[in-house]
């Protein structure tokens, strides 16, 4: 039996934050952990539910020999199944439960028989295509399996400390140190994955090869070792144009771009080499600046599933694949334990509430691939995809939220998420106390604490314009650093501190050189960004004929009875006059008669296409 | 030797209209004659280099048996050596020249000699995969490069006389007959192209089978035949979802979908099956009325080369390939003979003027694959293409627009298409006087005619809300009848008729469900788009923030200087103050401050890029 290091914090050398044991912060009641039981509840069990009815099991008995059949679904079949069971893993860790804990040892037990002697382990290639074993790593997405098999290995280990995985997770890691690197196959894989897995299978084992084989992967890339498939899938489809320091911005795949960076910043967080991270803050900056969705979704372009040029940021024809989105949050984590600046954290916590959470139906039965930021109408979430890596991806990050809520360093900890909560630190015991993203009051009690002075820090979201302190009852100013209030005093059981973030509803507005959206606004509030809906519209109203009217007020009204419970933003609107456009696509110009006002009723992104497949559209027309 | 009818007037039997002999229309000096040159003086040479240089002359070569070697380029190689042999046919037709003789001699002695023993031709199947002959049909594009050879022969049969390439082409289709149809290979061509072309092949040697070799193809088609090659590829890219007769739209890959369209057309034509012509105005609808650019152009996807959903028409990601423009043409052409409906002439005109003479520069030496309706900077015509099937297709059209100026019916002359010409009908010949599209002014002479009383037809385009008619000096109402003002009269020598269109410069505006141009204008002018250049710019003004003032009246402004000489439009615009959006996407809604009022210019699209790389827009936001 291998002797591991952890379950523990996750110790990376050139952080100036760490992350804490998951075990140390839970959720309380509140938005999060009603969404954490509903994926516990609903989300895990149909996940396996689905999983059994696509074949991701029956392939694992194929190649453990267990029956005799036909390979079922995609050749990455088994990533599904790994990150469904890494979602296992951190719901086991946050809530042991019996029948969920008997669905991940019967998937262990399969897992376990059906890798090969030599270490390898992918269904695909060892049912349908054993002569091509690491022939097709352009497209083949084996290693990208393996680093799913990994993180989530590295998940159970901290869950429950079986090692079961872990030991699979290994000898497939020992066998590919075997196969690539200098002097063997000098490649790496079409689908980025493998980099950020080997990174955490080394944080948790201590091998150095493992860091070392991530490292060679991240270096050998760009430099024309894959082969591209069809003439639409350049090389920068798989980020193959240029090597990974030189890179100048996002490009192609998103979901391969993103958890290339995640594995880029891991590096970083290990290495410490500073070209590492400007390479990262050159592709955030040239994503932020012109290749992200309001709603923090990434991904312009179908077919390719890819960033678009700068400004290509069609809304009816939106990508945002949810995985983009969860990879967009995973790598923004790493920047923010990189650099503690709460761009990174603000990013995410857009992604969070937007572009990650409409991918869930808010019964976490049904999942959307592409979230579309404008609906003629007729989208639905399916309950599983062909491709299903969403849905999986979905229960995985959800299930782990809590580990991202906060963060320790030298100094003290860093609140990053707001969220009902407790958190256990070396510094202090503190409990959060909130209705976030609702409204913007947080309260927090210090209950054990260390009797040295640390450093509170409390992000200050971007989207606030206004914030307030108020330390046992007596308001203070704000110190500000890098985006966070910081607050340093020697701390005593039972203090308070109460932070109010303004969460005054807004109309915001679109960089011009974006075409889709141009003379139109968007409301947020808060997190939130809204969307309009026809399933709030007037019987005689289509809702893609509403305009609004932003001289007047926006006004906020809580609906406890709405879609499980929302906050809802009335606007004013117009609809003009639209008979004359009947089959005319194009026609002189001239002003359209207001036919009547309207009220406009906004609700969260996340809630659409909850209520049946009416239109939906982020982006209003100004009258 | 076989013999075969023609060349003569093309008889399609279901078409109230009769297409002219070539040689029965001569373009004068004009608008369409000068680009006729240029294609002929500058765009057929350069055509032949590059077709040299890039391996199509070599892959034939090397089929014969004539030399070593390895194949060249695309699988689809000798289509565009078939489209270029097809425009020098044309050419010599128009105005016959030794050198361009020549050149067409070497490449048809090659196509000669290249041709198997069986009647099969296809440099790529002979040379590089021989095993596979036959089945790739889905995308294989044998049948394709078939049809192509065969349109090749037919236009240079019907020009020249010569019957050496339409022996080649019959013994080919012959070869497809015994391949193809019940009880052998029961499918078809993932790209249509094939159908047309057999049914041209049947209309110069009026042998059956080639039609029903035709109409089989067209039969069999959407009944799943055919495999696809990605996940990305579904069936409807190459309009493999649906019998033929039941589509409801116009979807998948643009050029395949209507190269199709001018096959089921010509179908109609020659069998009068009202349920194919109810299925192309089903579809023409549907492209019309909601999947076509304002300059004609159609695909709104990259990657798949596709129609996009209703009203999917981004402005900066436009595909609008120049050979879907050619595709529509042929298409709306062929929907004109079967209705003499002036709609389709008018799609024809847009798409003439605009999406595919954009396709080309103005020296006619460079040429675009993807016209976009907007664009940042950086994009140039290219010399020619890796994929090179839109230089030699703008040839071939260029080479033949005469012949789709007129057409006769048993009631006399319809003019479609305004130009200075010459024609001889079996009614009349006229001559036609007209600066043409830069006035509206068009001026006919009868010279000979028939004694007894004829129709003549002019079309009065959609475009044109005022149009007078003069008669031998005296006004004349007019009487219109499917888009054509008709003038019935016993016609003598030397009669006039002085046809005034009111060519008016107006603002465009475009269908609110179009996202990427709302609260947008575009400037046209008769059957010319234009579009705004950051050549035309001061120094100071970026093109990309200039807004149109639309309360100020437009400025025709003629400049013989400017383009090869142009008719420019002038408005008034603004600039705003852009600078608060520095790296930004999104900011709270506020008025943008006016920065100074800046004169607009706007030239005709199809001149864009002519002047350097800058940037380039047709829908202009409105101030």
């Amino acid at each position: 039996m291998t002797e591991f290091c952890g379950p523990g914090p996750i110790d990376v050398s050139a952080s100036p934050l760490a992350v804490l044991k998951a075990q140390s912060v839970v959720l309380r009641d509140g938005f999060w952990r009603s969404r954490q039981q509903s994926n516990a509840e609903v989300g895990l069990p149909h996940g396996y539910r689905m999983l059994e009815q696509s074949g991701n099991f029956h392939n694992l008995a194929l190649a453990a020999g267990r029956i005799q059949g036909s390979y079922k679904g995609p050749l990455f079949m088994d990533s599904d199944l790994y990150k469904w069971l890494e979602a296992v893993a951190f719901e086991l860790q946050r809530e042991p439960r019996a029948s969920i804990l008997a669905m991940a040892d019967q998937a262990i037990d399969l897992i376990v028989a059906a890798q090969a002697s030599d270490g390898y382990l992918n269904t695909y290639y060892q049912v349908v295509e054993p002569h091509n074993r690491w022939k097709r790593l352009g497209f083949g997405h084996e290693l990208y399996c393996a680093g799913h098999l990994m993180q989530a290995a590295v998940a159970y280990f901290r869950a429950t400390g079986d090692q079961r995985l872990l030991d699979v997770a290994c000898k497939f890691a020992d066998h590919i140190t075997t196969v690539f690197g200098p002097g063997r196959l000098e490649t790496c894989c079409g689908h980025p994955e493998i980099e950020t897995a080997m990174i955490e299978l080394f944080r948790v084992t201590r091998r150095k090869a493992y860091l070392e084989m991530a490292g060679y992967f991240i270096d050998v890339r760009g430099r024309r070792t894959l082969v591209s498939e069809h003439w639409i899938f350049g090389s920068d489809y798989y980020q193959g144009q240029v090597p990974v320091r030189e890179a100048r911005g996002v490009v192609g795949h998103a979901v391969r771009q993103l958890y290339l960076c995640a594995g880029v910043t891991d590096l970083f967080l290990e290495t410490g080499e500073a070209a590492l991270l400007e390479s990262q803050q050159r592709l955030w900056t040239d994503m932020t600046a012109g290749k992200m969705y309001l709603t923090g979704g990434v991904g312009s372009r179908h077919g390719t599933e890819a960033f678009g040029d700068e400004y290509e940021l069609p809304t009816d024809t939106a990508y945002c694949e949810t995985c983009a989105a969860i990879a967009s949050i995973f790598w923004n984590f790493r920047m923010l334990l990189a650099t503690a600046d709460s761009r990174f954290a603000d990013v995410m916590e857009t992604t969070l509430y937007n572009a990650f959470l409409a991918g869930v139906s808010l019964r976490h039965d049904r999942y959307f691939y592409v979230n579309p930021i404008l609906s003629r109408g007729g989208i639905q979430r399916p309950e599983w995809h062909g491709c299903a890596c969403c849905p999986p991806n979905v229960m995985r990050l959800m299930a782990a939220l809590h580990h991202y809520l906060c963060t320790t360093s030298g100094a003290g900890i860093q609140w990053h998420h707001y969220a009902a909560a407790k958190a256990q630190t070396p510094f202090a015991t503190l409990q959060m106390d909130t209705t976030y993203p609702w409204r913007g009051d947080i309260a927090i009690t210090i209950e054990h604490t260390q009797s040295n002075p640390w450093e509170l820090s409390l992000r200050i979201p971007a989207w606030c314009g206004r914030a307030t302190l108020v330390i046992n009852g007596q308001a203070v100013g704000l110190n500000i650093r890098s985006g966070y209030a910081i607050i340093t005093r020697a701390w005593k059981p039972g203090d308070t501190v109460v932070l109010t973030l303004a969460m005054i509803p807004q109309l915001l507005t679109g960089n011009p050189n974006v075409e889709s959206i141009h003379h139109c606004a968007a409301i947020t509030r808060g997190p939130l960004v809204y969307c309009v809906e026809q399933a709030d519209c007037d019987g005689q109203t289509r809702l893609l004929d509403v305009q609004i009217d932003s001289s007047k007020p926006l006004e906020v009204q809580d609906r406890p009875d709405l879609l499980g419970g929302v906050t809802t933003i009335r606007a004013a609107g117009v609809v003009p006059d639209r008979t004359d456009w009947q089959n005319r696509l194009y026609q002189p110009l001239k002003q359209a008669n207001i036919l009547r006002a309207v009220n406009v009723v906004a609700i969260p992104y996340f809630a659409w296409a909850n209520r049946g497949p009416g239109a939906m559209r982020i982006w209003i027309p100004l009258a």
